[in-house]
């Protein structure tokens, strides 16, 4: 392994360690920032890996410093990788009015095809190929033994990008996840605006679309609060059920009862998760 | 108990309830924020509470985004409250240069007699008689059964907190607390601003000067990471070590190899100090 590059930030945490690091993207055209979890397993040789995708508005810190998962990771001998939710930079279009559901923060984890967006805006191929490749080449881990989670805008990404990559993870799993973006209204305007009007590409990123279409091999939890303010307009659980259903395709969705939207949801089901991924993972 | 006074969000947690309340509070003379978090086995009765003192330019938020601490006091059925570091407000005296060792956010936890300070700045009136008696006026909790703890500058106020209140608190423990105002540059700053030239009242608020003079009768816990950037210059556990040592006072004094100053080391010890005072307050 080369040197780490970018390293902004280390410290020690749960025997581990808590890293932030930089690097020049070739996806994005800009550099992204990035926090990593290395478990102290990572001194024996290469670990699993769990790969986190973050919801609207959120960069890297959110879940290295709200979700707590670091506790469970150190325990289970998981590597932790949070991406940032879209490219950042002066350079890098944002929406013009400033909007926080699309541009910096809103990436939507597609291959933006539509203007000013394609330059920067590919967090799909950044998520599925560029990150894991920057990781296996500076980090002791197993390539054959990657997970994925998200919350919200993340839990959409988590999904299709396991769905769309059989074989590339392990297992899968989110925090109230947007189910169909292509039947939600902040679905409708980010791909509209990344992806314009091209409905096979938005097919392309519906979670629950893919599951009726391609089914599911992979082992798939997902909790959802049941006290969510985006419960009923955005992220629509009952479709994945259906989905699930119609494809014969095996999903523990966890209703919780009085949850909302926040990381304080994240933080008290995390453990959970992580034992569920590092099950599947052999970790 | 009556209603709860200003609550400004309520987030279920771990099977209870993160909240945060503004009151108006009489010590500072301004709306005070504080969070609180209800283990679920409030519901069945009065449960022990635990104070949280936070750091130099923290508010309530941080411990309660970050430090994981409600997983375990849900667990011991341990109430939490964390308050804010300083009275908050445009028309609160702020340092005029912005400091962030002096003014909003560096309330350093006294009662300040200087000008601009002494209408706004007491702290340590609001954390050891305003904050319990508002919390035990509106939430299920033992009056009996209060522990305290927090984080460098919050650290010296739990500690100096229940140095001069013997029998007001059970058990006491910090997170690289700065040990001996009287004999760092944090602390001269904050002194000399709050206190003046009097030397008598600074010594009132070392703890070190407290553990040589009064003794400790209650269980005291401290966690210092050894890589932590304040250490020799602000927080000089040494002292306390030796204060102890002098008093015949038992402290738990645990060096944490590789451990800076920042939230990822209170997260890694915060379930020990969570038991810690769980068994001492019979939780």
């Amino acid at each position: 392994m080369s040197e780490t590059p970018g390293l902004q930030s280390s410290s020690r945490m749960h025997g581990g360690r808590v890293e932030t690091l930089r690097h020049a993207s070739a996806c994005s055209a800009c550099d992204m920032q990035l926090s990593v979890f290395v478990p102290p397993q990572a001194e024996q040789g290469p670990v699993p890996v769990l790969y986190w995708l973050s919801g609207l508005t959120c960069t890297d810190e959110n879940f290295t410093t709200k979700a707590g998962a670091q506790r469970w990771a150190a325990e289970c001998g998981l590597m932790l990788v949070a991406p940032d939710t879209s490219p950042r930079g002066e350079h890098v279009p944002d929406d013009p009015e400033g909007a926080w559901d699309l541009g910096h923060g809103a990436g939507f984890y597609v291959n933006a095809t539509q203007e000013p967006w394609s330059a920067n805006y590919r967090m799909y191929d950044y998520v599925v190929d560029e990150l894991p490749a920057l990781i296996e080449a500076h980090y002791p881990v197993d390539p054959a033994r990657r997970a994925i989670s998200g919350h919200s805008m993340g839990g959409h990404g988590a999904l299709v990008a396991a769905l769309r990559n059989p074989g590339r993870y392990r297992s899968v799993s989110a925090f109230a996840p947007i189910c169909s973006p292509t039947r939600c209204g902040w679905g409708h305007k980010a791909f509209g605006s990344y992806l314009g009007d091209d409905r096979a590409a938005w097919e392309e990123h519906d979670a629950c679309l893919l599951i009726e279409r391609r089914g599911c091999e992979l082992p798939l939890l997902v909790d959802q609060g049941d006290a969510d303010g985006f419960l009923d307009a955005q992220l629509r659980p009952e479709l994945l059920h259906e989905a699930c259903a119609t494809a014969g395709v095996e999903l523990e969705l966890r209703m919780q009862p009085g949850y909302d939207h926040s990381y304080f949801f994240i933080a008290s089901f995390i453990e959970d998760h992580v034992r569920f991924h590092a099950r599947h993972l052999g970790a």
